[in-house]
């Protein structure tokens, strides 16, 4: 789904690397990632909208925007999150501990942290994980692969995506990492997702841009409709790739690129959902607005019974219809028009006469399948990606000692 | 869970019958009721919020509030949903068949469907139905108990509440029957309750009345989150207990018992839920206002990760408090509170030391889990219940051939 490692091109002046520090019970596995700058970059963020958040939004949240940041930790296995005061503690010993290792200063570290909560970081293990993945730090492949599994928890692949495009003579990198939302187990999951880029931006411009991308990518996701404690994107952009700050048609070709890097990796998050056996995109089109083809997007995606209908191999043209209608956007039911994987099912208010085995099979023979919802009240449109409801995902999330 | 047939008070002047038309397969199955008044009736009623709504719920929108309404009727097996004109013009030919039978005028009746959506109204099979119900017609315990299950889809019992209150000398008597919320297979199957009272009533009081006792019962429950097209409670007050309109004390008492009477048909909709393993009563307290505390607890009942956590036995604090967190409702974290079964979880924003094998054997040892969450914002509290999320929940509603 993701690009694949080989292909994405690494932003100048970026190093990184992922070990192991003993968080994650299996040796194999790294918990313990470092991105590093080489030089103050250019830093914004945007983060989860949960009244409960962790220490590390917080702390983060104090630190961006900001123009000098050097390096991001990123540890799995604990979320420091619903640890009162000694987690934002915490949240600033391994800030601290990462910009000793890295020869930066304090306040020019950002921390990311996903796992289990209400248990207190074993900051003895982060301190010696630092330190190995500052000792290990690289631009090949490898250590991007290590970086990119240090943050997985859930995740059964490392998610990467890389744009690069050439603008005034310039050539400009775009690398993203990220991890999945899916909640499993005891764990309370969490997606995060870093993003560096040697483009030189204005902190005001890297938001705006940033905002826009997730916009359009992280928040038309979800898995089980669960807002994290912890959900956090972060964009690094060191500007080594020369020349003064983008702006006018150059920026905006940035944050065209930024956005495509932030899709794939979004997309990447249900498509690797436990338990799912379908990515399901949900194309709203026809609406007055943006924000009416969002609410109306995640109501159908959070629906149980169009999520189970679609693991069923259901065309239950009713399900997806009745949610939508129940989303809380006013609209005229007679010019609501439903395809499911390119069929017509839906036309006028009614459903029209299709082949139910053909569209059963369709959905069953592969692994994603399309909804494209058209409503007649305007140009607005927006793509939401989710999973679908298994058996398998409620033993996976229900099974107490797992 | 709902009360016994045989203590059901049968409020004056009303009578009822159930009979099998060939709407459901089985023939020793009802799917078509009549509930009729001897004198015109005041009738409100309070429907659906979705955009798509059945054709039965346009007709009783139009009808109500009236001061003649004379006769109901209910079939299951089709919801008439999705119909478009042609809909609604066999909704109205259903309300004259049934008033014909029954010797009112034409715009002296309502009716409610339920079942499949997107098919016509079999109005030849209803019609020999409402000629046999209106034959049928009784006040004995047999036709009350035919007419409750001449509404049920995938409800496995019968669901019916009453009570009887004295008013300046004069006995009420309250009514209610209602069948469940759950969807199941490829049925659109709807919440719809009908109450009868023979108190008099004014149709504003009856109103006013109406949406207070739905709002904090059936507008308090969910099985998946899904609002269906159909969903309708109607009231219907006869007056045959004589005297003058209620008001004052007597109208406030008469809203109470209404209220109980919604409450207890309300709660034995999820109680009835298929493949449900749990009832979940969530009471939110401590808040603004009502409408936060009914915010949060929507959102804590419609999470898949609370609602398999319950289904696995897994007291896990941190699904409960963080759907709470994104609720869309401002508030202090270090205020929260959460008890489960009675037992204390998590405090001051942080979680406590608890036996978890203990809480853990008391969701397993029970059907009904209570999950208590304080906030510190204010006085406003609610209850709301839904179901837990299994996976014989996940295989009644994918299989596609059921």
């Amino acid at each position: 789904m993701s690009t694949p490692a080989t292909d994405i091109p690494i932003p100048k002046d970026f190093l990184a690397a992922g070990v192991h520090c003993g968080l994650k019970r299996d040796p194999r596995k790294p918990d313990l990632t470092l991105v590093v700058s080489r030089r103050p970059a250019t830093a914004v963020g945007v983060f989860t909208q949960n009244v409960v958040c962790g220490a590390p939004v917080t702390l983060n949240r104090r630190r961006t925007p900001s123009e000098k940041i050097r390096v991001v930790a990123v540890n799995s296995g604990n979320a420091n999150a619903c640890t009162g005061r000694r987690g934002l503690e915490d949240a600033e010993r391994m800030a601290a501990m990462v910009a000793a290792a890295c020869g930066a200063e304090e306040d020019q570290a950002l921390v990311m942290s996903t796992g289990i909560i209400g248990e207190f970081l074993p900051l003895d293990k982060i301190e010696r994980g630092i330190k190995a993945a500052a000792d290990k730090l690289g631009r090949d492949r490898d250590s991007l692969l290590d970086a990119a599994r240090g943050m997985m928890t859930t995740d059964t692949v490392p998610k990467l995506a890389g744009r690069a495009i050439t603008l005034g003579g310039r050539e400009i990198r775009i690398m993203g990492m990220a991890k999945g939302a899916a909640m499993i187990g005891p764990n309370m999951a969490t997606m995060l997702a870093l993003i560096v880029t040697d483009a030189p931006l204005r902190p005001a411009a890297a938001q705006t841009l940033l905002k826009a991308a997730v916009d359009e990518s992280f928040n038309c996701i979800s898995v089980e409709g669960h807002t994290s404690t912890s959900d956090t994107v972060l964009l690094l952009a060191n500007g080594a790739a020369g020349g003064e700050p983008l702006a006018g048609d150059d920026l905006a070709a940035f944050g065209r690129a930024l956005s495509e890097v932030c899709v794939e990796l979004a997309r990447a998050i249900p498509a690797d959902g436990e338990g799912a056996s379908h990515l399901i995109s949900i194309e709203v089109a026809g609406c007055a607005d943006r924000r009416s083809a969002l609410q109306i997007a995640k109501t159908v995606a959070n629906s149980a019974l169009v999520k189970t209908a679609i693991a069923g191999a259901d065309p239950n043209w009713g399900r997806i219809v009745s949610a939508a209608g129940y989303a809380g956007v006013p609209f005229d039911p007679a010019g609501v028009s439903l395809h499911l994987n390119g069929l017509l099912l839906y036309q006028g208010g009614t459903p029209v006469a299709f082949d139910r085995a053909a569209v059963s099979a369709s959905i069953r023979d592969r692994r994603e399948t399309s909804i494209r919802l058209k409503l007649s009240e305007g140009d607005a449109e927006v793509r939401f990606w989710t999973t679908d409801l298994t058996a398998e995902y409620i033993r996976l999330n229900a099974d107490y000692h797992t």
